[in-house]
């Protein structure tokens, strides 16, 4: 099938041309590219919804009861489950998709599972793609669960329009120590496993968490020393609707409790980033971050495919071991080498 | 200090100047290749040793016996911890840490903790790079712990000379999904924490394992299905003296009960990375890749510091917005455009 039909066939809900888009895509085959420039300007009619958390907080089951309400609405829903993550535990990976299947079965359902890419391009990437993919198949609601722990996590949530954070009442004593980047990343708080001891000393001390951030933004250059001594700010409580404060909200996934209102959060803040132009800025934001991640793997692929430096690699490999030339000064003859030859 | 002084400094021994050293080459800061490619020719004294596995294994614990067992024999041990993960699990490398104070406070011993490195470098290169110093500042033994989880770990294998694979008895159901390249990217195992019920269970599952790599080895390609069709095939019992079997271990490193047969195991696999060549081959190997990650640093440096790559993207994003161009189009413009101006 030529690009262009199976661009075609993609957009007109083709069941058969969707798996081979997304198997193109996702394994970076012949005209992948050509195919996603193809979809670029079709994009944009899809919300994606970033669900991250740690390991064991619930979020496969999060993420299969919003499938669930979403279907209920009338909307065609993907989810890609991201595991870029351990060697050690890929089997809470298997139990996960295995309770995703009550909704797999599903004609208005899409689930992709995304391991890890070939060494040209990251996975992140990847994922961003199958999602232009899906958009552009139909879906008009795309969730992206990490299943992993890492920088994944921060790297997807990169991608989405709206980040949920799933915690659980164990994760309590840690929300000290979430990195830098974390709290700030994401748009709505779930504390999952509302049913487990903690959840509420966990949802107040995220609001804590939240007021910190505010006042923080608002105080800090000038009250720096007195809010580092320990002190609790007094918070301004007028509401300023150019800022979005993530609200914390609490859920028993396992039962469906609470999940009407992390739709209901999803949907003021998908209001919030149209009438602010916030989607707008992210969606920008996006496009260029992808052209960087493009032109990166456009010139991996130059270097590893089209180039020779594999073969002077080899070449000079027995001067390197036997300390006679460093890898330093091989690579830097190499990059020397490639800029001079660039044009023939 | 001059390149060159620094060198003689870190050699020599000087504190100050193996502080200086690691700090440089952990920020890529100004100069930290001309450093390292000074201390290529005087590299390959130190063993290196990873020590892997999931949370909660005991690494740490494991590993900081170890330390007081090569001390004891007189060595100078550096530990360099790998933190590149979760943004939700914070706590747990400070307590590590903690814990490993016992032997921080030991001059002969340098305990260094990695977490991320800027966007042109990747972690693992950054780690590699860290171990060159500590070889070239004296330390005969590094132990590379991975406190996280994810591809990290199979990364950071790959620059050791030997790696441990910790296991605790709960990882026992967990045992048939070890993702591939786990098992065998391991040259020890140690099932750790032996006081708890199924650490005796756990070593026999990997033994079994083992017993299936070796079988497989020897026969799948003639006997495929029949092995795939769960029969358990009879091992031949001779030893290959060319072919390392990794020993399963068992340990409670808590209460340092076992770290001797881990130490003589670790002695054994050195000499018979010796007496096969399996050591000069293997780092021969990661002098290869460790140039090809260099000459993809600087291929990154050319395109986001020495190029207009980013200019050209923010001049264009308006028509990527507008959907008028792709960031794939842009992409292959951007890279063309790299390519004629290089000689420039």
């Amino acid at each position: 099938m030529a690009d262009a039909a199976l661009t075609d066939a993609l957009m007109d809900g083709k069941v058969a041309a969707l798996a081979r888009a997304v198997s193109i895509v996702e394994n970076g085959r012949e005209g992948f590219e050509e195919l996603l420039a193809n979809l670029h300007p079709k994009l944009g009619k899809a919300r994606r919804i970033g669900i991250t958390g740690p390991p064991g907080a619930g979020k496969s089951t999060l993420t299969e009861r919003l499938v669930t309400a979403y279907r209920s609405q009338g909307h065609r829903v993907a989810v890609v489950a991201v595991d870029p993550t351990s060697p050690f535990t890929g089997g809470a990976l298997l139990g996960d998709r295995i309770r995703m299947e009550s909704v797999a079965l599903d004609p208005g359902v899409y689930i992709r599972s995304m391991a890890t890419r070939g060494s040209l391009g990251g996975l992140a990437t990847a994922t961003r793609e199958v999602c232009d993919v899906l958009d552009a198949a139909g879906y008009d609601r795309i969730l992206v669960e990490t299943v992993g722990v890492g920088q994944s996590e921060l790297d997807v949530t990169r991608m989405a329009d709206s980040t949920v954070l799933v915690l659980v009442p164990e994760s309590g004593d840690g929300i000290q120590t979430l990195k830098s980047g974390v709290i700030e990343a994401a748009d709505l708080f779930v504390v999952n496993k509302a049913d487990r001891p903690g959840a509420d000393k966990l949802r107040r001390e995220l609001e804590m968490s939240l007021d910190l951030r505010t006042g923080k933004a608002a105080r800090v250059p000038a009250h720096h020393g007195a809010l580092r001594s320990g002190s609790t700010p007094k918070i301004a409580t007028a509401v300023d609707p150019t800022v979005w404060r993530p609200p914390v909200l609490v859920t028993t996934a396992s039962r469906s409790e609470g999940i009407g209102t992390v739709l209901e959060a999803l949907e003021q803040h998908w209001t919030w980033l149209g009438t602010t132009g916030t989607l707008e800025l992210r969606r920008r934001t996006r496009l260029a971050q992808r052209t960087r991640e493009v032109v990166e793997r456009a010139m991996r692929r130059w270097l590893w495919q089209d180039s020779h430096a594999d073969e002077m690699i080899a070449a000079r490999l027995d001067d390197v071991t036997a300390g006679k030339t460093s890898p330093y000064d091989l690579a830097s003859e190499i990059v020397t080498a490639l800029k001079e030859g660039a044009r023939v």
